[in-house]
């Protein structure tokens, strides 16, 4: 079975590694040999050990009725979208890692698939090599599931493990990342919360069968996290991680993505460095957690292929995953509860954060001059925020799950 | 859809009450409602909201046409084994949660499966909740996996997890495991490890396609765990868990059960209570942990009804599950290799220890008097017990992980 990849980058590269390091299991797996018939890059690779498949024509691609499956690994949404559905609209089945693009553009690009009886596979987008797309489709089906809480980006978790461990600031620890190749020169889309954004996005659309606009959801990132935070977190035994959350309460659905103090008792506090962690809640079920490397060349590359390999098991077969392009019309985070990690400038002996927060409770010891913290009740957001809006001197604030 | 439950245990009435609260939710999935139509039981339930569904006669419902999919959860071998059997004879696909059938009789009943085009399923027999025999099968296709370990049995985590945060003996937490119902009277089953043997060899079946025999896997069980070698793996600042695991080494297995020494940084470390955690390596994913309740009925049950909702999505399809009856001969264990917790009699100063093990670490810290302990160098077992016969004044020795 022929395949194509397109996209010779990081992903890309790793396809072709793991399809051509594992071929003899692929190929017990999936019932013949699958042959990388044509890689699409721009670029030209001299000396490169699959340099004869290397073109830069994709319509030699479209056109090939011998290639059967592609795998999208260019990321973007252009031309990767334009690539995509001209490859489902000629029957060929097409797997990708691309986020941006499935958050963007996953149920149009499913009803495409559907309609001309291929597949539109998607399981690296998110948790990289996790498996956590597939057993939440296949695995989880005799639960309701009413809540799927993430650390869903590796670069941020890496960073806050660094901090929370090494006392690090932030800015050191971005440096680091940026000089080890985890985060980007520019690093926006992880710092800022986005990437994880478009992960729960898609996640929460598959949940809902609906969709989930990652535009929709509240996102805040870590690049306000200091390294003082961390000292408060440890007096209350606990740590910080960005978590990326879609919630089911009632008849009411939530998400949003922020960084949260856990508890050592939450399976995803021990989820540290560049590995990925995903807690599904199911009615049934209770917890469940699927951990592993969410990024990375060949862990990444591994879900590509697992993907190739359903669709080389399932050729001629209309995708039956269920994603309406119906929007899911989120509720306000504001009727959310939680606990609150406050941090105040003032005395503790004499500021009035206890008529402001009736039961709050001041976390002993000094931490930096002139300030302290205390812990809230638990309580709805938008009640929080008024309140924290009267306090004087109030600094800042972190949610605690 | 018609149904049938052998089997009005806990996992039985498990599955009837998630097939009822969750109908909704698993006819979507399904494309049609799952109807119970017959609770098989011996005994009477009278008042029972199924009341109506039970019968006693197994005959009735292996001749009734209506019947597809019947779910076994009686446990045992017998009549389990006779009547998967003539079902799957019957062309009815069958699920269970009996680790016990399908570690003794897994690739016959396959094998029948597949002859009569419908399915034999059993994501319940291992990890309780936790998607696992489906995540290996269909997910991580793409690759070599040579290492599956795992915190498989929830009665012996509990009573580990308690003997390490509580400092209790052995005694007292199995009398209180067996006040609340996690542990049976005759705890053999848990604490000699037979439970998570059984369930290592059906992953490693799995894993290698072939049979390991669960005799063949050398299995030591926590028994003799105490207090004490708590306090002895605190000064390492590890803990200790009972790991069922298979390895590949070159073209050699290994299977082995027994209490491990683990690392914090080893995600299975913290794996708690009930709870139980499935470590899978593979050549290019590196770690895949997958984390849930291990065990408890409506967790079991969910597993179980996952499996049902998957057959009745496969009528008249074949069983693709390749387990072969062909025997995979396990390499002896002595070649393994680990580190070692020793604890031994005498005075650390005046012992010859170090003659012994050269390079072994003494433990710095008194827990019983007349007796001190040592951390040895990686060695392959064999050598290792070659050498701890020849320790003057030993006592016992941890594998450490």
């Amino acid at each position: 079975m022929k395949v194509a990849i397109l996209g010779y980058g990081t992903v890309g590269g790793g396809v072709a590694d793991v399809l051509f390091e594992n071929s003899e299991e692929i190929a017990k797996r999936v019932g013949e040999e699958l042959d990388v018939k044509y890689i699409l890059d721009i670029r030209k690779f001299p000396g490169d050990r699959f340099e004869a498949k290397i073109t830069d024509d994709f319509n030699a691609i479209l056109n090939d009725e011998e290639v059967l499956i592609a795998c999208e690994t260019m990321g973007g949404l252009k031309p990767a979208y334009d690539f995509t559905k001209a490859l489902l609209e000629k029957g060929k089945s097409v797997c990708t890692s691309n986020k941006e693009l499935v958050a963007a553009h996953g149920p149009e690009l499913l009803a495409i698939a559907k309609k001309n009886n291929c597949q539109y596979l998607f399981e690296a987008s998110v948790g990289g090599g996790i498996p956590i797309i597939r057993p939440l489709l296949d695995c989880l089906t005799a639960e309701k599931i009413d809540e799927i809480t993430g650390i869903l980006n590796g670069t941020t978790n890496y960073m806050l493990t660094k901090m929370d461990r090494e006392g690090c600031d932030y800015a050191d620890v971005l440096k680091e990342a940026q000089e080890k190749g985890y985060a980007e020169r520019n690093p926006e889309a992880d710092v800022e919360g986005y990437d994880a954004c478009r992960k729960i996005a898609i996640l929460a659309s598959l949940n809902y069968q609906k969709t989930v606009h990652y535009e929709d959801i509240y996102t805040e990132g870590i690049s306000k996290i200091t390294k003082e935070d961390f000292d408060y977190a440890g007096l209350l035994g606990k740590n910080i991680k960005l978590l990326g959350m879609c919630k089911e309460i009632g008849s009411k659905k939530y998400a949003m993505v922020a960084p949260f103090l856990l508890d050592p008792e939450n399976p995803l506090y021990a989820v540290n460095d560049v590995f990925n962690g995903i807690l599904v809640h199911g009615n049934m079920v209770d917890q469940v957690m699927f951990y592993g490397r969410g990024a990375g060349k060949l862990p990444t590359a591994s879900a590509v292929v697992s993907d190739i390999v359903e669709e080389a098991k399932s050729i001629g077969k209309a995708s039956d995953i269920v994603w309406d392009d119906e929007e899911v019309a989120l509720s306000d985070k504001g009727e959310l509860q939680f606990a609150y990690l406050v941090r105040v400038a003032g005395n503790v002996n004499t500021h009035d954060f206890k008529t402001v927060f009736p039961g709050a409770k001041e976390l002993n010891a000094e931490i930096l001059a002139g300030e302290f913290a205390f812990e809230t009740p638990v309580m709805p957001e938008k009640e929080f925020l008024d309140r924290f809006e009267k306090l004087s001197g109030a600094i800042k604030y972190i949610r605690i799950k």
